[in-house]
């Protein structure tokens, strides 16, 4: 009998559990079928799947000798740079108000923390709003959207649920908008947006407004409706170079906060906060992201070409579900939409043993190498047949043909695009069928049926 | 009369209250006194001072094409890099075991964030793990260290403190050590450490062991000793690039978890509350981070050049403040030293009002320029007229004069850090000296007396 441990370890049921987030699992555990050698489809993670525009790199080179730690709250080229940005939208910006991060991510946690209390958020909305609230020590309230509107709380239900809330002693500061929306790949309308400002006015809420998907609306003349335009004394603005330029790996991203004594003390607060978590964000890259943000030409025309090539593939998308029977509000904005299986619920149930949407993305991923997130990681009802699908890793293998995507009329033609799309109308139809060939229950972990993989 | 302003802003007075850093409040400081013409002495900000190695630069400019996210834990070749590094020093580490971040500063908050609880940090002890503990809902019991060895709690008052602490009800679960130690330059003793060891198994404390500093011991055939040795099970160490490569603004850091369940489980923690707050280490930076902890000879060669610098000026700056009258451990490593003025309390006050540590350093700051931070803001006494001053930033004012003091075999005699020096003797010299000449109150926001700015 072996002698007891002299130096057991610390009790590991202390710790505090956080969950990986699903979005960065998800990203993991298809690296991982793969490893398996399985065939997949990667449509679980939000990265925009273009290559880095050769400028940027360029920059970010012309910047690697800076190691300095700099201004807490970014560079004053970089401050200026995201201040042109929003002027050029239509929200005038002083750049004394921006502040840089590494990534809008830890800008958001940040806010959210600054902020203190209970935090209103769309349902469904980006899962990382909801456990950056629990991380702070404040729950988050799911409040629904308005059909086909993404990423705005209906604002009556908004209004509903703080008093609620507010009257169960609860504190709720602030209420988070999307615009455009992740997970649904949906634009709000301004009515709906000016809406919720009169009601974040009355309630006396602060209103953060995450815009990173701004400049990839489908339709380019699509106004965006930011609430910094109708409630500019309450409203924080984030984005950031992840999606629209695809580096999300830099880690850079910029806030905008309101102007006046809330907007100057909230500066402060979220100053301390980053000093205290992060110092700084990335020298080099702050450098680059300068030059981003002054929106040369050549990045203008990536932007362009992004767009236009995630509206391609997200409607090819659509239509697969669509013709397999899913429902759908068509994509509008990012590389994002979010179907509803719901029609096909009693056959999923029957051939698959599918109950709710965690049981069918599970059966996605185990059975078909499909990697999707279920509607219930962005808090949405369990129950529903909701997922979330990111087409854009099917863009390319590599930057050639990434590139070649970009710049083709017809992107869904080329063949390693064409090949994704056919496979996700086969699963789909096997999906649908009845069970007639002995694909009764999930296949945990097995590969793909041999009549799928070919 | 105006009308009412229709849409006030939310009240500021809500906002959780964060200051800034100390360490990048001074920075920020001493940066406006030179806006204001002042000649300024910068001795508040714990940069190293010297410039970048080209082969740091070019390797940054080779990742510079890496745009997407990348596993939260970083890149498989840091981590194998990093565990290299560790090997190297006797600490032998598992990849696995290794969790990248965008400096050591958010992996030291997530850390003490996932461990929950109260957390017992070395009196006086870097400002930042007070600061995150509160952050994360928790209080820093403050335990003196044994004099002459910073970083490390006294180990039977750290006994005392956690016992008394738990005894009123608290949950105490980690102790941070500092080795080498900053603010005060000095590194604790083998016997100190293992005595903590000793008490942390007792007392069921995890060891955060920040050796941040651990190449820039002054005498290079001096044992740097990790807790990591006697009580692996139980024991965090995390390093970075910012002080020895001087890539402070890179934003990169490396955590070591303890191997076994312990490890796992605050690894699985770990990865969570960063894919929430961070995402992953920037990727570019990775890239050349892997080349850093790699350790190629011209990179060994910049730490040792840049160690002795560390020790020459630091000692020659120890050489001023002795001959003022200061009392002091003398620096052993780093490029701090923490002198106490106690000597010149009565003086001190006659001529200058000083009555605690923080009017002295303010007296430095706004009369004579010169920018360094009062023992309080780590933890120690208020009243104690003691500082941290870190004369790094003297090294030069452009990378040339800062790579000619590199190569320099007295690099006090240059004129440049010999003028600092001068400078700084007589400000001493002044401070100390009978109140004659009309210095009798401290000159809030003046320039510099004509006598001394010459």
């Amino acid at each position: 009998m072996p002698a007891p441990d002299p130096s057991p370890s610390p009790a590991a049921t202390a710790l505090r559990p956080v969950p990986v987030s699903p979005t960065l699992a998800i990203n993991e555990a298809i690296a991982r079928k793969r490893r398996e050698g399985v065939r997949v489809l990667p449509f679980g993670f939000g990265e925009a799947g273009i290559p880095l525009h050769p400028s940027l790199t360029r920059e970010l080179a012309a910047g690697a000798g800076r190691g300095a730690y700099g201004p807490v709250a970014g560079s004053p080229a970089l401050r200026a740079a995201a201040a042109g940005y929003w002027n050029r939208r239509g929200l005038a910006t002083d750049p004394d108000l921006v502040v840089a991060g590494p990534g809008s991510k830890p800008l958001l946690y940040a806010l959210i923390t600054a902020l203190g209390g209970d935090l209103a958020v769309p349902a469904p909305s980006w899962v990382t709003y909801a456990a950056q609230a629990a991380l702070s020590g404040a729950a988050a309230l799911h409040v629904p959207t308005r059909p086909g509107e993404g990423g705005v709380p209906d604002p009556a239900l908004l209004a509903a649920a703080v008093t609620g809330a507010r009257a169960r002693g609860r504190t709720v500061r602030a209420v988070v908008l999307t615009l455009p929306d992740n997970p649904t790949g949906t634009l709000a309308s301004a009515a709906t947006v000016r809406e919720v400002c009169r009601v974040a006015r009355d309630l006396d809420l602060v209103l953060v407004s995450d815009e990173i998907y701004r400049d990839l609306v489908h339709d380019p003349a699509r106004d965006v409706p930011s609430p910094a335009r109708w409630a500019p004394e309450r409203t924080v603005v984030t984005t950031a170079l992840s999606k629209n330029l695809a580096a999300g790996g830099w880690r850079i991203g910029v806030a905008r906060l309101p102007d006046g004594p809330f907007g100057r003390a909230l500066r402060a607060s979220l100053l301390g906060l980053a000093s205290e978590i992060w110092s700084s964000p990335p020298a080099p890259v702050q450098h680059a992201a300068a030059h981003a943000f002054a929106e040369p030409p050549e990045l203008v025309e990536r932007v362009d070409r992004s767009r236009r090539l995630h509206a391609r593939i997200a409607g090819a998308v659509a239509d697969r579900f669509e013709r397999a029977g899913a429902l759908l509000h068509r994509p509008q904005a990012a590389f994002y939409l979010y179907p509803d299986l719901e029609p096909m619920r009693d056959r999923l149930e029957r051939s698959h043993g599918v109950r709710e949407g965690s049981d069918l993305t599970d059966l996605l991923l185990e059975r078909y190498g499909v990697g999707v997130l279920p509607g219930a990681v962005f808090g949405d009802d369990p129950a529903a047949l909701r997922m979330r699908v990111a087409p854009s890793l099917l863009y390319g293998a590599d930057d050639e043909q990434r590139l070649a995507a970009l710049g083709h009329p017809d992107p869904a033609s080329l063949p390693w695009i064409a090949a994704g799309l056919d496979r996700l109308s086969e699963v789909l139809a096997d999906l649908g069928g009845e069970a007639a060939s002995g694909h009764g229950a999930p296949g945990r972990g097995g590969q793909a049926p041999a009549a799928l993989a070919s």
